[in-house]
């Protein structure tokens, strides 16, 4: 066999030079890339505009730490658990960002992605917007599914990221497609569903983060990405003002045992 | 038992309004303040200072990635193994920030606020520096330990993000006592080990993070961080230029089974 | 709010005794139930028979190593990098187990269930089985589809541990419409597909696990169970006989930088 | 660079044959070795006397689930928020067994063995073994450090699994220096530290796996093997009874919003 050879346009060293995307590191990142640029431009391996990392931090932002989410909890559980190990703690807190709680994200921006693909020509005004937007609602309400993106648990009136950060992305000249798609379901869905559900912060992010033309396999990347600093922020929290402790106690002091119930399939 | 509180000064809801950090997240957050900087805020619950975003973001920069280091390849064969989980592919690339590739930054970091807490009044000059520094190294010498922060197995004439940082911090006005007794140990080794040694880039990211008041316990985090950054690169990478099922095959293509090797404590 | 309470039928304690599953835990588990029979009974809340913990147990065998898969990698490559937590790598590990290497068992176990599930009344004899397994193999081939189970890269002429664990489960009186189903198309899928390929030893396993009762979201969690006991011993052999560095390196020093290829959607 | 060869003892393939630590898997190690025995030859390449694999599941017993721990809500809650994912469900629990938790089975047989390693000759009757405890429980009280394995939160009259444990040992004819040692501590600490603290179950538990021999760097992983086992547990019992959304409702509903405190170092 061939020895293989492993490329990447990543990191790359020599004796006298460390190279990151094909840039002097030394020279040219550090002190001039801020984090939410050079995080873009790792994950496209193209350097943003100043709009582009604008609107990606401000997304970033949006879900960098919602409080006492499950993810939150178990980092914080983890940390009281095994105070030696940090990366532990924060490793196990990621692993929450699954199908559910952070999961909306990249949901909505691939139903939106998908939406858009199969669209043909993309209209050019609000009632073309309109058009597509009320086909795709009729076509989830029939098939009885939910839209990612829509309604929230807390902000049943409106999550107020939502018309922020349509303003930001308006602002920068970077409302795209998927952007204008999502509103539009905004504007629509209640002719269809006969309520009005708010445009939640989760989904209007994964629709910019789309129209920013990141990829689609890592939009929940992303997500973790804004929820590692996050966590450190718990864990930076838990060490001053430590509440796992009485998480944990609240649980087991409550705990009720019973019978065991044999599993049929 | 009476109810638990969980007090928190990070993410909360109401019906319309989200707060981070105290702030109105909505509008004195998103659009406003860039990721470096809130990840700096939430970690230390101060809004850091413009001098104080650039040099942790050149820190981050300096740590993002470097290219095939076993948290890189990590990440890629997990998921090649299991491309149903990017939380996964993550969570275990970090799982390797402990205390052999990563942990350098922290070790520094804490290792130099030992010997200035330690230091009564600190040196108001390079003299001063000097001889502190030249204490330490003996002590250390002294000891059999290694001084961590020197010594790179690459970049045995100077680590190029060393000089480099020092520039920025001086730069920001942001050279702190960590610094300069980093930098002193640059200065006064030779004289106890004989040879020169780099002062590497892992070790004065350490010192940097601590001159900038950040919580010594979380500073492995700050790396963590980065290289969260650095491994949706990387995941980028490979989705579109695999090479883990090559580094698979190329190890279990080459194993050679052995007799079992009975182990006697 | 009312305090919320609990339950569980797993491990509970007080003062002087500890309980698990309902039993005493020092006196009636302890020396007392084998560690394959009280994995059965923890994810089943009921004891299995001796014939059900030998199928068990041949499952766990079968699946618990396989060399040097993506999983043992990065369990040696995360310890290498990251010594100072066990528990992270293997953790690290048990992430790989995920869609395309551990995943086969739950897959077929699951695919036969489904199958089993809609076929009305079972078959009673080689031949009804059969029927219903050409009819199964004609919908996948048409669906183009692949079948859990069916295939292997290495043992292409048949995988050794499935006529093994069909023989033990015939022993046990323990052949079930899984297993039943699974031989039938191993028999009849020729017909159909113009060529002779092997039930895998992942497959059979998902089918014996399925006809043992245990729940059919958890099939991968036993693989999971299995390969923690492997992963332990891959950490041992590594302790001892190190390759981790050797592994790192080889890509490391392989590695060749590329020019950024900008990621358009 | 020569190709590098990997070598190992564990699993191996070819085209019609799969060993395991040199053992045909399908004919000498399914239905003929349990997962307890084989767990224990994995970890040290040589098979374990009936005896000794009893000892060795009866530890695996007592530390396979004690309810509703850190680790535990962990993967309940991890479950909960990505339920797409069972092995990130268990390795975020695994990721909990860490110094606090699961941490002190490694801890006292590791502190043992120092003990022992150090004494020279090992003493062959009870008087002898006092004598080295005492002296050893003085040194300890001496440098205020605690002892592994002395004291428990609840069973503070007496630990049941201690005496259970040294029962089946002695049963086994295994009771070797390091149970020894451990009950003579038991025996004579009241002398020193003028009160009766329990033997708990935990530390019995790592003296026991000491004495059988095995590595003391992985008595943790024998810890997490057993937790593994319990971990499924309590995802089979939260996927029919589900407690999780009321672990996380009952914090995220009592979380007070408080002012950010800034960090000083």
């Amino acid at each position: 066999m061939n020895e293989p050879v492993y490329e990447t346009a990543l990191g790359a060293s020599s004796l006298d030079k460390i190279t990151l995307l094909g840039q002097d590191l030394a020279h040219d990142v550090m002190g001039k890339v801020g984090f939410g640029e050079l995080s873009f431009w790792l994950a496209t391996q193209r350097r943003p505009t100043p709009g582009e990392t604008r609107v990606f931090e401000a997304v970033l932002a949006a879900l960098a730490d919602h409080g006492f989410t499950p993810t939150a909890i178990v980092t914080r559980l983890t940390y009281l658990s095994a105070p030696d190990s940090i990366q532990g703690a924060l490793a196990a807190g990621l692993l929450g960002g699954g199908s559910r709680f952070l999961g909306v994200t990249e949901d909505c921006g691939r139903f939106l992605h998908e939406v858009l693909a199969s669209a043909g020509d993309l209209p050019t005004d609000d009632a073309g917007w309109d058009a597509l937007a009320l086909e795709t609602v009729r076509a989830k309400r029939k098939a009885r599914e939910f839209i990612p993106g829509l309604g929230h648990h807390v902000h049943k009136q409106g999550d107020p990221r939502t018309p922020r950060l349509l303003e930001i992305a308006a602002e920068e000249g970077l409302v795209g497609p998927h952007l204008a798609l999502f509103t539009a379901i905004g504007r629509v869905h209640p002719q269809v569903l006969g309520k009005t559900l708010p445009l939640n912060g989760a989904g209007v992010c994964g629709a910019a983060l789309a129209d920013l033309g990141l990829p689609l396999e890592l939009l929940r990347g992303f997500a973790l990405l804004a929820r590692t600093a996050g966590l450190i922020g718990q864990l930076a929290e838990e060490l001053r003002h430590p509440v796992g402790n009485d998480i944990f106690l609240a649980v087991d002091l409550n705990n009720r045992p019973v019978e065991p119930d044999p599993y049929t399939p």
